[in-house]
């Protein structure tokens, strides 16, 4: 993997280091985006494709979906399994100068959990299918959880980031 | 583990199938809670309570925090590792009636991560120390991601959810 300018890797890489816990995959999201180039790089962007996507739950966890047809939006946490695990600090390819992961929503960071606010469509209780309005990670990544989305809790509208340079 | 009317256990336990990922430790929450009973149930309740808390960030993982100083709201994901992985239908005490596990913001999830917005209050790149205004979790809890929190896609202020009953 190419190291860009004053990115900084861990000593021990976390995908090498012992587990301190473990997921299952309780899904997989089917989304048009196939290629890394193709994929919107953010929910802002995959909102502007216009493109529904779904998730797709595995049987046995399907019971877990009861109740989910009264929720407006999910939060939904992916497994970004096709990422490093030991980039620490990062140059993302806009980005004036290198930052922390934990100031960036890059896919590579040492648990590689995604985060995703979707609107919620659909929900079909006997296939398993969640239809979304829109999905920013590549087709069959693995989904670990699904989260009514809470705007009392959940939403901050007022949040701000300063911008770096 | 007591079970209530209508609640549904997976038959396969998550907590005993093989590992499709694995989660490290990046840090520790250090919050006044010690016990369930004390312990607020959501962040909204943990906000009423207006007593701040901090994650310690393990050293390793500190440089990530580069930049986060910029960011006004995080993410953070938690490692909820004292709750139940097999209960796919919950009857949470005041609902009239049981629901999926993907319908409930319970502790008790198939991979128990949660998910917390919090107001940045302070970051300490040198003791790895971030203040949060608020956390609803009990002290010691770990920590696998932080994440910028960004009211572009994050923030979704008319997400709704119907009361059931």
């Amino acid at each position: 993997m190419e190291k860009r300018e004053g990115e900084v890797e861990l000593a021990s890489d976390p995908a090498k280091l012992p587990a301190d816990g473990h997921v299952v995959f309780i899904g997989r999201v089917r989304s048009p985006w196939t290629s890394r180039e193709d994929c919107p790089k953010n929910m802002a962007s995959a909102r502007e494709r216009g493109v529904q996507a779904t998730i797709e739950v595995a049987p046995d966890y399907r019971p877990g979906l009861a109740g989910l047809e009264r929720v407006s939006h999910v939060a939904i946490l992916t497994w970004l399994d096709r990422s490093a695990r030991n980039l620490i600090v990062q140059k993302p390819r806009h980005a004036p100068r290198p930052k922390g992961v934990f100031a960036l929503r890059s896919p590579a960071r040492p648990n590689p959990v995604g985060l995703h606010v979707a609107r919620l469509v659909g929900v079909d209780m006997e296939t398993g299918v969640l239809t979304l309005d829109a999905i920013d990670v590549l087709d069959g990544t693995p989904v670990i959880d699904i989260k009514p989305y809470y705007a009392s809790t959940d939403s901050v509208a007022e949040a701000t980031v300063v911008r770096d340079g």
